[in-house]
């Protein structure tokens, strides 16, 4: 057997996708410990809002009892730069974790990668703001343009949670193919509110009665608007457009529908918005009218044409026969359409959010960190 | 910038995927040699049936020419072991493409990734006929059991040529997660002929027809009983349920339902088959009458249900909103039933053949390799 290698994991953010990752992590540690060479993915370092466990001398934490300890904890929380300083001295590789949607935190990747520290993430604001953020982050990287010796940084999480989507688009456009134009259903709220308000086949109830019932199955953020604004699906879209090689600016970059109506923008609390949203209901029944009668239904979709630079985001009708008509639930469909795949696109479809299949995606990132760091 | 790293890569076969293959290599060389460390993916030996070129001091082969000067080689082919013994000898490290579907050269690869070559190749026999190569291979692989000295292998076009399907199976099992069912349609043969002989939505003409139609189209194997017996299937079936930890010993191991007729098999060739093939359609006829009285279509799918290790290949009826029967062209769909997803599955979808996204696939395989190569 060749020597342990031990990679240090320091892990911010520890809601349901933190909670679900490090209960994967530990599922893990006992097979990779018997991996040639034994691979030891040693968590150092647990932080919340609120509270932070690590350990000082770089020592394994007990994974099955941290998330408990975390919670009881009263020591004062230290300052971040403190905590990521400790993370940059461990005696070896180290991966930070970052499962939170913190801007602050996605501001100090382009430092903490120069500095040899790998990042998995499924936090959207550091690959959607600004793009000088974008690039400075994969100038640092060792998988953009940075030194060999800095850290590796994946994300696949920030788009359709565990789905293969990004690790997809970055092989087409890798191995030489044209990407077109992707087009898909990105958000597992818009997909269940729409698959909902208007299923194929008819049916389905007033759009604020779905928005409702997509908030009490705690299918929408607290405040629904933060859904409904379509914010979410532009940042997946700036996302995907920057990886097809596109200078998209920001989310704001490109027109976004939101649907919201304009009335209800200045609403001082989710609560009093979905009190006021039934007198909007006639605009969106006339909207489902109008497609049906095309045959046709109406759906919350992404698009990027690439050769016109055009990203899209908002309500688009779709034949009922279309893929992206027949998504159920809150599934997430992406549709690729390259010049190898000609004209039927290759598509990724399945639960695009959700605690463990986001975590799933953060922990296959981290074992292709692991991988790549493996010395050979 | 870092030092330039090499790798030096040997191609055998160049029918359609393997010149597809050295296409998208060229296209990449320039990109990969202004990469951090530069990466010089150097061919240095393309061999076919009946001729080789190699380079005798390990300089890069001119991919624009190589292909011209391989047909019009007059030298006379040295023996393959030769060939691999120069590989092995290559002044750093190694990738052996393997674009043939030879059993013999896939007898070599345990020997081969012991002494540190890798492997990327759509090559199915390796990976389908006996558990014992499977299991030799895997233990002698870097990204198995063997060595960190070894080389790694990978063989994502086995299976849906270019479509993540291994890739994604591999990280679903690998983070953790229960894979329940696997089930699909996993021939572009099969896709074509019975999107073509039941559409949804009815019409198709008589079976015979269409796979005559198929041949004229070149969607089938020259002799299209290749294709009708259901052994490609259930090779790619014997991959997918070995990576999804079933013991399959080899793709005659499990119940396959063969589409040619008990008395055809003794045909003495294609065009007889052909020939004779009409006479069945009435039987084909029944089958279509019956499952439309349900509301079905019929169509050729492999299923793997991990629970019970229970893996079959062959007709199947769907109802005609299920995604298996909306199926277009040539296409193929994987859906991949696991815990984690629950009730709908993640599906992956699009062409699984033709030549440009089977060395996709390839291609992409030794992306993978280089970065893992890659020393940090």
């Amino acid at each position: 057997m060749a020597q342990p290698q031990s990679i240090f994991i320091a892990v911010i953010g520890v809601g349901g996708v933190g909670k679900a990752f490090v209960t994967q992590v530990q599922h893990l540690q006992p097979r990779l410990r018997k991996a040639n060479p034994p691979l030891d993915l040693r968590l150092i370092l647990v932080r919340r809002s609120k509270q932070q466990i690590s350990s000082p001398k770089y020592d394994n934490l007990d994974l099955s009892k941290v998330l408990d300890e975390l919670s009881s904890s009263k020591d004062s929380l230290p300052p971040l730069k403190e905590s990521l300083e400790y993370l940059t001295k461990a005696p070896g590789r180290a991966v930070l974790v970052d499962n939170t949607s913190d801007p602050e935190l996605a501001s100090t990747y382009p430092d903490m990668l120069a500095k040899g520290i790998s990042i998995v993430t499924p936090n959207k604001k550091a690959f959607s703001d600004d793009l000088s953020l974008w690039q400075k982050i994969f100038s640092s990287a060792a998988n953009g343009t940075g030194s060999p010796k800095s850290g590796y940084v994946f994300h696949e999480s920030t788009v359709g949670a565990g789905l293969p989507v990004l690790s997809t688009l970055k092989e087409l456009v890798e191995t030489g193919d044209e990407v077109m134009k992707i087009e898909g259903v990105f958000s597992g709220t818009m997909s269940f509110l729409f698959n909902s308000f208007m299923p194929v086949g008819g049916g389905g109830g007033k759009f604020s009665a779905e928005v409702k019932k997509a908030k009490e199955l705690g299918y929408t953020e607290p405040d629904p608007r933060d859904d409904l604004n379509g914010l979410d699906v532009a940042r997946k879209l700036t996302i995907l457009a920057r990886l097809a090689g596109l200078e998209v600016q920001s989310p704001t970059a490109f027109l976004v529908e939101s649907l919201i109506p304009k009335e209800l923008e200045s609403c001082s609390s989710g609560d009093e918005f979905l009190d006021k949203l039934p007198g909007f209901d006639g605009q969106m029944d006339e909207l489902k009218s109008s497609a049906a009668k095309e045959g046709k239904v109406v759906r919350f979709v992404g698009s990027i044409d690439v050769p016109s630079k055009a990203v899209k985001v908002g309500l688009e009708k779709f034949d009922a026969s279309h893929p992206i008509a027949a998504l159920k639930g809150s599934d997430n469909i992406i549709n690729f359409y390259t010049k190898r795949y000609g004209s039927n696109p290759l598509i990724i479809q399945g639960a695009g959010a959700g605690a463990d299949v986001t975590a799933m995606g953060v922990t296959g990132d981290l074992l292709k960190v692991a991988a790549l760091l493996r010395q050979n």
